[in-house]
């Protein structure tokens, strides 16, 4: 099975004279299998057509924005609405006020919200508000762990400098005596501790938070005066209708959020807890697009979905349902093969695999049959998606299954994931 | 005259109790006089209406995204169109190559374009960008140029370290030995130049850019092998249909743009010159929404009406109207009364207002009659203004001179300007 590519070819050859490198950032797929499509022309649900018009089942959620579907009938309509009254303007809407007033209803550590554009500026936003908030510098995040594409966290650094991540300590995630000694390390400059809701980093398993981690990262904060912070830019919504490590009894001291609160229209959101809201009224931070209000009014819309709707336990019931299946049929071929993190965000790995060349093998087979599955990345499961889409996942599995044992004795190494290797990452 | 403003003093007080200070950012009112209103309801061509339904010819123009006019048909209808296929998607679409060949054909210097959301990203980027090109730290900006809200270069850095601000030396606008003091200070560590296309500083008067500063900015760049960095971010496409240094001949290795390019739809950008193209492709710089299609839809409608209308020619014959205008009837009313920077883009000032306390109450009595002007932050003009808006802002004007003329006496030291004073900016 092969797919029709000319017109992404055409258009690859195109962007290659006017964008650095022919694409830049995380949608790049300099770092996926060759066969998997740069350039995509329509979306509608759960459904994604390819630039030559394949069709696929989207696993991905354009990295997670899409969480009630793509072009979602209500929340369209209210940005589309809101854009013929105004949108942009000199100052925001009520808008804003409803929409603060929503979230810190919401979510139970929050009393305030400061509305941005970038999960990046939001996650920037925080450290900026916990430096201003302890008068310290210092912060420790989880190595590997993703906050952001600024200079000061940025998992490629090149043009970045020494001193844009000066003051921050590394540790390692869900390891208490890691934890420790990284406080221990920080004396009493510790401004902030981050913490992803899950361990979701890219090309390993992914791990749900260990309690006692979870805990101690609080209690740690409470002795030192420093602030928790939870990154729910990417898990946001997905694992709870709350804070992500709500869930497990942790409230932080300031949460991130962005990518699907208004269901892909641009907006994110720093919030915060009440005895931060002084130090984050001093910080300036702003952007010429942060008051649109079309994004408000479709964030208001993607509120009232999450208060009023099962979605949450449709896709924890259909990511059960894939996972299981995807496991069933894994071991039914002989294949080790994990599937990692909250159903709802899973990651599929197969063991075994340095170079991702069983997981790139596989991914492109699932790709010839119309499902976009990512071979190193957390995928994420939508609303829009139905039981019968994921059966026909699954039997699109089982025959790249099939594929993958077929051709597995011979498939070539993946120059391009050799990095793996020689970082001993995997 | 006194407007009504029930509705946006109760938007206040519900704004204050879910927003640390009620506001913030750029549009926040705490720097404006007591009257201007903080919330709005509707914007239409070049009007838009406060949140009780005051109605006003805003010379903000949303802080310059608005220039073709507030729900421009065209341009909004192509966004529109483009939301109903898809919009944030799991990767780009034809028109992200579509946007970037138009803008390296719009553009003289430029050979590529990277797309991003705030204005702050492209300028973040240009800075990496310039720092992985020339595998060196220093920067130099000038004093008061705004060069966006990261905490490299906040006007505010509450919560920013000095490791943040660190490699960077200031120098003056248009002062050719200040910048070449900077240059020697650097010495082999040059990176890059900041230049904002004019001087665009808050609270003091505009300065067109020097043509001998342009010039030793240019030949010291090429000399030392630093980057011209030339920040478009808010006078782009208001000066020149190019970057604005091209209309004085000054050609940069980046540009930076944002506002207006989507006429208020959420898009920024780099550009840059074939040189640093390797480097631009080398940088890990991303965000979640940065691939959405209909800002690019959007920007394409904008780009067709740069190259297509007269926008330009016509902002500037509204612009001169406007300030000649003004100045003709300052001058009857006895004030020494200065309209600073390109006409396109004026700032008004008052001579003797060390606190600014004549500028607030001129420009309390021109929004009671209907015009949004601002007291110490340069406006934008838009194409969708007609000669008869620019004559009813002018009789407006002279009834706020006759105003002003009657209440000077009397009028209070403004508190929240007594930094003004206490800083020697004014």
């Amino acid at each position: 099975m092969t797919l029709a590519n000319s017109h992404d070819r055409a258009l690859r050859d195109r962007a290659a004279a006017v964008i650095p490198g022919g694409m830049f950032g995380h949608q790049s797929t300099a770092m996926l299998p060759d066969d998997y499509p740069q350039f995509f022309s329509k979306a509608k649900g759960a459904h994604l057509w390819d630039a030559d018009g394949n069709r696929y089942l989207d696993f991905m959620c354009a990295y997670g924005p899409n969480l009630f579907g793509y072009g979602h009938p209500d929340i369209d309509a209210a940005y589309v609405s809101q854009l013929s009254q105004g949108d942009t303007l000199t100052g925001p809407t009520e808008l804003m006020v409803a929409l603060a007033e929503g979230w810190v209803a919401q979510v139970e550590h929050a009393t305030w919200a400061i509305f941005c554009k970038n999960g990046t500026d939001a996650t920037s936003m925080a450290l900026i508000a916990a430096r201003a908030h302890t008068k310290r510098k210092t912060i420790i995040r989880a190595k590997g762990a993703y906050h952001g594409a600024a200079p000061w966290c940025t998992p490629r650094p090149t043009g970045a400098l020494p001193s844009d991540r000066a003051h921050q300590i590394l540790c390692d995630y869900n390891d208490v005596a890691s934890l420790e000694a990284a406080v221990a390390e920080a004396g009493d400059d510790l401004a902030a501790i981050f913490a992803a809701p899950f361990k979701h980093d890219a090309f390993i398993d992914q791990a749900e938070p260990d309690l006692a981690y979870a805990t101690r990262v609080r209690e740690l904060c409470d002795q030192t005066g420093a602030l928790l912070i939870v990154d729910d830019v990417r898990a946001g919504l997905r694992l709870a209708r709350d804070c992500s490590w709500a869930r497990i009894g942790i409230q932080p001291d300031l949460s991130t959020w962005g990518k699907c609160i208004a269901n892909g229209h641009p907006i994110s959101m720093l919030l915060g807890s009440e005895k931060v809201r002084k130090a984050a009224a001093s910080i300036y931070v702003t952007g010429s697009f942060w008051y649109q209000a079309a994004p408000m009014a479709a964030g208001l819309e993607t509120l009232k979905l999450v208060q009023n709707s099962n979605y949450l336990e449709r896709i924890q019931g259909l990511g059960e349902r894939l996972a299981e299946g995807l496991k069933e049929r894994a071991t039914a071929a002989g294949f080790g093969f994990k599937v990692s993190g909250p159903v709802q965000m899973p990651l599929f790995l197969f063991e075994d695999d340095v170079d991702l060349r069983k997981g790139f093998c596989w991914s492109s087979a699932m790709l010839a049959r119309g499902v976009y599955v990512h071979p190193w990345h957390n995928m994420f499961m939508c609303a829009a998606m139905t039981e019968t889409d994921i059966d026909q996942a699954l039997n699109a599995a089982e025959e790249s299954f099939a594929d993958l044992k077929r051709q597995a004795p011979n498939l070539a190494p993946i120059e391009k994931m050799a990095f793996l290797a020689a970082t001993g990452l995997r």
